[in-house]
């Protein structure tokens, strides 16, 4: 399985175009008054797959022929042009400028298309054998570097596409146990589950794309998180190929017998190892989803009232509250409508004015509790001056955040780039965090003598504290789009950071964050780390690179 | 602090006794019925503190010196024999033994009591300097051999009490954190939160003889785990001193960046390093608790009904299912009543026989949403055959959970031995462990001409399963009671594991887990186990031999 319809220099499905509908040139009209560019008179074209300059493959005829020989139930291995490209790094926002300037940071030597378990230990072991880097891949949707082909120590490196070792393995209905294959795509999950009266609940922006081992290798954290939890929390057991042998974890709800080491893979990004197989904690087939849209007169009482409604304990799947400016920003690319438009300028008057933010609060289960839950809800998104939408605005918004990374490419087209960046803090910096980042970057687009567009919502929310999503738009430097953005992606990371912010709820590492991570981390937490990467990997085969720096390096 | 007011060679406070009240005499009568013994008519004596050998004292002059001049804000080091017996070892029935029968397995070459965080790493430094092994002491209550004082290496051991680096350090309640110096017990900790309005909700049969501190290191598991979670889920950061350093970990809700390293301190059991400091999250006061009782035919009927009432997400804050014969010996124990045994005898005609277990349900919050909450359970509990017993026969009952480890004292006088031992299983696996653990005792008992009581709860669920938890009741030999419990031990970990049951579901490792621990770690995990141990503690200084063999050993 090569997944050849899928875009190699974009996001999605071959083919497959999300744009605005009618509104799509007032859109962009706006979008360039706001940005002082020319949109709509802009184009920025790719270079063609054909023309991307790809180094050497290093790779060769025994090590092929060994890897080849460990392929026992039905796997590939490839070392043509087109594999190779597709598998040189994931879908960041770099990566996608560096796809369209063709200009790769490297490309695996090899792609290996596995088919099984025994598949990724029998190539793992050649890898460790002839000392070659081995880089897992699933869908490839990382936006962190994090299945970039490129090692360190310069080692040929092989990159294991696990699509092929695909399925559910098991359902153990008595436990809501499902065991998975790691290279399980999210709909194809889904498709098994739900006939038999089952969902796993988690739905990453990236769902079609992107699978079940890497899920828990990046501590994905899915759109309706609020009542199903993150990756980490429905993970029961896992199962891994390291350099140090196979491993099955403990299987089971909580353990208090040492440290959780499955809080411990959660996360690991395939430096220690490559996930196989995941014991997933499913649900039953919950009511059909249902959302409700409240608007507040500002982007600080909607989160005071979005803390309280997580401190009430109400069963909410989904809650999110976009800030002023991703709340104008929405209003625009949706539907025109005049009856949209005379209802704004009414509500302005009423004091929801530039500040306004709309909260969307979605609920599934059984009707009764979702009802009572709703208006608990509702009643004190009222006290904290929200007035309510109603289902209307939102309907079919929900189910459409899958097709936003396809807006995204057709903006880059236009030659205006949208980032994203996401952290976490207590409740206490949230407002700190999202001022400082708005700064950070207003400052470093003036220093470029430019204007940029920045957005900010919480989603993920627990007692604790918030995710804050934030969304830039800004326009792209198109001679050197790479170095433009590194310094709006350290303005971003430092801001958020200083503010107590991790550098990431549910992205990762990768290679992007690597400087954040080991500040938050600190130096003994940086050294406990190499500790576990040493134990397991000691000639650091796995994912090199990734998360941390390699010793030496 | 040196907590002199407490029982060395026993549970608890001196003076503090709780034993049965009239129905004691029938009570035991019924007890040596069961056993085949005569409670009654046995006594067997304490040896007295002032006849316990004690191992001589190896500090040297110059290192006790090192340690006073590392005491800079008012701690104290000790030599003296009562501290040294007092911090021998922990509070399991092993350890009960080892008191009563005047055989320690060691005793601490000196006692250190810390009053801050910086005298905590100044005593390690003093250690790492001089290669002596360091033993982290809270309340001393560990069930497992975790604060026992013995270095496998031969080292001289310092134990570290931290019961004078105590208290609140700081409350944030617009984040719901408070931030806590390790060696704060349980009823100081709640009376310094609770005339603020807040709690943690955190509640373990030890909670006023354990600490803060030795609850994150040990996984602990309060009886209100259904409302606030786990320890570990409680943890929004941490703060140690580690022979590498001190470290300060991350703060906040949830992070995606690498794996949860607090995930790894929490259950680390001091072998990393001295936890110091910890950020908590924290709950509004609630609404008084209040319980109720349901009988079901069967312990299995009982066991789907909590399943169904987990899986409804309904809030209950305590759930807890006996097993018949555990129902039956809270029926013997309570007091006696002519309309009980009328009630019983009518019961048993209405198909609630010997195997008839009894269900409490805590609640606390709102009273509207309790109100809800209860009667679906009710609802749920009598689809499953539940009869509600509604409040009155569990009035006072929760909170009498803190005296059970004084009733096993009362008992041990008369002979009796009360082990327990607690597991974490996915639901399909609750009977099989049951029962098995059963046979398993049994059979040993037949091997030793003895009979047991063996009853079995399910307490701390959770959607993926539950912690079951198994009180054994047995003639203990008074000749060689030690030698006569690890077989028995054994016999209830192995069937326990056999199944699938982690080695501790919340009363950790220590000494006494280290063999099953490994069996379900597997022989990569403890790899990365003793990789972390490796990076952080290469001198393996830091509570030596608890949870893995030290390298050698």
């Amino acid at each position: 399985m090569t997944r050849r319809d899928w875009k190699c220099n974009g996001w999605g499905a071959e083919g497959v175009r999300y744009d605005l509908g009618p509104q799509r040139e007032a859109f962009l009209e706006w979008l360039g008054q706001r940005l002082g560019t020319d949109p709509k008179g802009t184009r920025w074209p790719s270079v063609a797959l054909g023309d991307v300059p790809l180094p050497e493959g290093r790779m060769d005829e025994a090590a092929l022929q060994a890897i080849g020989a460990a392929l026992t139930t039905g796997g590939t291995v490839a070392v043509d042009r087109e594999d190779r490209i597709r598998h040189a790094m994931g879908k960041s926002l770099v990566d996608l400028f560096r796809f369209r300037q063709g200009t790769l940071p490297g490309a695996p030597d090899a792609v290996v298309h596995v088919t099984s378990r025994e598949e990724v230990a029998a190539v793992g072991r050649v890898c460790a054998e002839r000392n070659l880097a081995l880089v897992p891949f699933g869908g490839g949707s990382s936006v962190v570097g994090g299945v970039e082909a490129v090692d360190p120590r310069g080692r040929p490196v092989v990159t294991v596409n696990l699509l092929g070792w695909s399925g559910l393995e098991e359902l153990r209905e008595q436990d809501g146990y499902a065991v998975v294959a790691a290279g399980t795509l999210g709909p194809d999950l889904e498709a098994t589950l739900n006939p038999r009266g089952w969902s796993l609940g988690h739905f990453p922006q990236s769902f079609e794309f992107s699978t079940v081992g890497g899920w828990v290798a990046s501590r994905s954290s899915g759109q309706q998180s609020n009542q199903y939890g993150d990756i980490a929390d429905l993970v029961a057991g896992c199962r891994l190929w390291t350099p140090a042998g196979d491993w099955q974890t403990w299987e089971g709800p909580v353990s208090g017998a040492g440290p959780d080491l499955r809080e411990v893979i959660a996360g690991s990004e395939g430096i220690l190892g490559v996930l196989t197989d995941v014991t997933l904690q499913v649900h039953r087939l919950p009511q059909p989803f249902r959302i409700q849209a409240v608007l507040f007169p500002t982007f600080a009482e909607g989160a005071e009232a979005l803390k309280s409604i997580v401190d009430a304990g109400l069963r909410m799947s989904f809650l999110r509250l976009s800030d002023g400016e991703e709340t104008a920003f929405y209003l625009k690319i949706g539907h025109p409508n005049r009856w949209k438009d005379l209802g704004l300028a009414v509500l302005g008057c009423l004091g929801f004015g530039v500040e306004r933010s709309v909260m969307l609060l979605g609920t599934e289960g059984e009707p009764d509790e979702v009802a009572r839950a709703t208006s608990e809800a509702l009643r004190i998104a009222k006290r904290h001056g929200g007035l309510s939408l109603g289902q209307g605005p939102t309907r079919g918004g929900h189910r459409e955040r899958c097709r936003h990374p396809y807006q995204r490419a057709a903006r880059r087209e236009h030659g205006t780039a949208i980032e994203t960046h996401e952290t976490a803090v207590p409740w206490s910096r949230v407002e700190p965090v999202r001022l400082a980042v708005r700064q950070a970057v207003d400052e470093e687009m003036a220093h470029q003598g430019r204007r940029a567009i920045v957005m900010a919502h919480l989603s993920h929310s627990y007692p604790a504290g918030s995710c804050i999503y934030f969304i830039v738009i800004y326009p792209a430097d198109r001679d050197d789009p790479v170095a433009q953005w590194r310094p709006i992606k350290a303005a971003i990371a430092d801001a958020a950071a200083r503010h107590g912010g991790t550098i990431s709820h549910h992205h990762g590492v990768g290679l992007d964050h690597r400087h954040w991570f080991a500040g938050e981390t600190g130096p003994v937490g940086m050294r406990l780390i190499r500790g576990m990467k040493a134990a397991l990997d000691p000639d650091c085969l796995c994912n090199p690179g990734k998360m941390l720096p390699l010793p030496g390096e």
